[in-house]
């Protein structure tokens, strides 16, 4: 399968590295020695490193009794691999959903079986918002499928209700379905709220994939779904949901005692809990934008309303001896043992992906760290 | 990549069910209303439906305390999806071993590993052992890794040193990776003992896969391991292991929290608890083999020495009206509420198998309720 990226810029992302290895050659590159400051992270979009985004212990031990139940050792029976989705748009059937190992394994199932010889899917370049006109220029009769992450990852956008519906409508136009990874779901913070795009399932077919990953912050735990967001019926060829079901039937999934604990995880867990989440992340995307603007040779076009990340525009030309955003990092990393993505892992050349998943004090400390790296660099 | 079995014997399996599907579909057909006879399940190898085989609570409380220690929540970290395994048959290395979510992932990324355009696997049919001249007839110079599954799904067969050995051999000399499946390594009760393929190493390299779920009886927990046994160093090109890293870099695998309680999982459990199991296996063997002797439409060419499956052979030319094994199956779930799995779903058309990892009062009850369904049904 062809996958292209929409917009026009050239990419010259590292391509036989992934981002785990990127971040794993930085870390390998910070100052290991006693005299050198702690080590802070702001790579990966994991909140589980620092202590105020721990879990809540309604789900622990949800977790805990399935597990000691000793009903849930086995592996999960033919036809259950489907549970409910939290806060569906509208009425699910039970053949709508699947459970996953994570939405990792939701994004390889969706690929997996939108699949055949020759199709294309577009993929979204980082961006605030989907270039409909781009999109439209590079489906051909061969594209099956337009992803979109929203909330977004790496851009921290979470696009409007209306933006939505102008995403479907292009889909409907061009006769592809839509793959919303909404791994960063409810997490919006800004003024748009977030809108599950299953919303506008009867415009266009619309797989869902999601996880408990980033909102209940046990990334670790590998639970994630795939929803068919389609009333109409247009992906409900029975060929389509059983290449579904025969692929969750071999596929492995999540453990089963994490699966059994899911209701009682989402039935335990209480708004305070989300909201705390929610306001950690709104003060450190406020800290990261007005930090940032103290910040000379790096600029953020747009304040993180959503997701984890955002991103940072780099400007080498007023860095005497950092030849690009990959250089920068690893100096960075060297120097002030701070761990920044650089964009060309995400295909976005002398751009940076700051991560703000962190203690605020961690955050602002790190911040700091970049603003005297960039002082001490700069022409 | 193509995928070839290796034997002669024309394949009839039902090309569009997995497993899976059959045994739900036989389920849907047992006699669900009052007065049917308990549903007895011979056909998942999932032995945690039967009390008898329960995990320890060593690994069960191992897990709940790296749940409950709020450190193993997260992704884990790059690099550190590499483990020890159990009982390795020599030094590894830790670039040697890596941890995957089940068995199934293992060969999932052994597969994909292997794989270039055009290449071919050699994968085992049912039998008691490798027919090494169907091999050596089928390889050709695309084929790139023959699979074993020792002991043996769904023979039950434990292969000798001897005949370990001449796999080996015959592998080196074919050029070509031997991929062992060892999900049920060490569940051997016969005359010969376990030996791990990755013993003969230094003759070919080997790819070891293995779980927790079988030896452990969790298989719902989703904790498997790739290692490769290879002293030499013929797989070390740095490309192969690159392909490995990054492929567990970006495939998830196991709850985190269940691979950080691995150590003391095994650290804590007895062997007594691994002869429990073994000793019901056992007993359950025998019971099959002495059994299936009173009825006279089946029969068991050789007595499983390990796993927990075993082949029958069924006469249908004995029997009035049964015109193949599926039809048997679908009848005896029906008439019995017993479900056996058909051969042709394992590619063997008119076997059965049949698995024994059941309470052994269950098992006694449905081989004479297969017993009575097959007087019933004689000529
Ligand atoms: C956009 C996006 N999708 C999917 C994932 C993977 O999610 P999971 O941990 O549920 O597999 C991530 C992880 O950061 C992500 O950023
Ligand atoms: C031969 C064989 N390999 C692999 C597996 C899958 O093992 P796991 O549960 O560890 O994924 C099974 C399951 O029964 C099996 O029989």
């Amino acid at each position: 399968m062809e996958v292209e990226k929409n917009g026009g810029q050239e990419i010259e992302a590292p391509k036989n590295i992934t981002i785990k290895g990127i971040l794993g050659l930085l870390m390998a590159n910070t100052d290991g020695n006693g005299d050198a400051k702690k080590v802070i992270s702001l790579g990966m979009g994991d909140p589980t490193a620092y202590s105020c985004f721990y879990t809540t212990s309604a789900a622990q031990e949800a977790v805990v009794d399935a597990l000691r139940s000793a009903k849930f050792n086995g592996y999960s029976p033919t036809g259950s691999c489907r549970i409910f989705v939290p806060q569906p748009p509208y009425e699910l059937a039970p053949d709508d959903v699947y459970v996953t190992a994570g939405c990792t394994q939701a994004i390889e199932i969706a690929l997996s079986i939108i699949n055949r010889p020759g199709a294309n899917i577009l993929l979204p370049r980082p961006g605030w918002e989907v270039d409909l006109s781009a999109v439209e220029n590079l489906a051909d009769h061969n594209t099956v499928a337009m992803v979109i992450i929203n909330p977004g990852n790496p851009c921290g956008s979470v696009y409007t209700y209306q933006h939505l519906k102008e995403i479907a409508e292009t889909a409907k136009r061009l006769g592809t379905l839509v793959i919303a990874d909404e791994v960063y779901g409810h997490l919006a913070f800004g003024a748009n709220p977030f809108v599950p795009m299953g919303v506008f399932g009867s415009l266009t077919p619309v797989l869902t994939l999601g996880s408990m990953s980033k909102r209940w912050l046990v990334p670790g735990w590998r639970l994630g779904w795939l929803v068919t967001n389609d009333p109409d019926g247009s992906l409900k060829s029975p060929k389509f949901v059983e290449r579904l079901k025969k692929y969750c039937d071999i596929c492995g999934g999540p453990a089963t005692f994490i699966q059994a604990a899911v209701p009682a995880v989402i039935e335990g867990t209480q708004e305070v809990f989300f909201n705390k989440t929610i306001n950690i992340l709104k003060q450190n995307s406020d800290t990261c934008f007005q930090k940032i603007k103290e910040i000379h040779c790096i600029s953020c076009p747009h304040k993180a309303e959503g997701s984890m990340a955002l991103m940072v525009k780099l400007n080498v030309s007023l860095l005497k001896d950092i030849s690009d955003d990959l250089d920068f990092c690893f100096k960075l990393a060297k120097e002030e043992s701070v761990i920044i993505l650089p964009g060309v892992a995400v295909g976005l050349k002398n751009w940076l992906r700051i991560t703000f998943a962190a203690d605020p004090c961690a955050l602002g400390e790190a911040l700091e760290r970049v603003k005297s790296f960039c002082q001490r660099h700069s022409c």
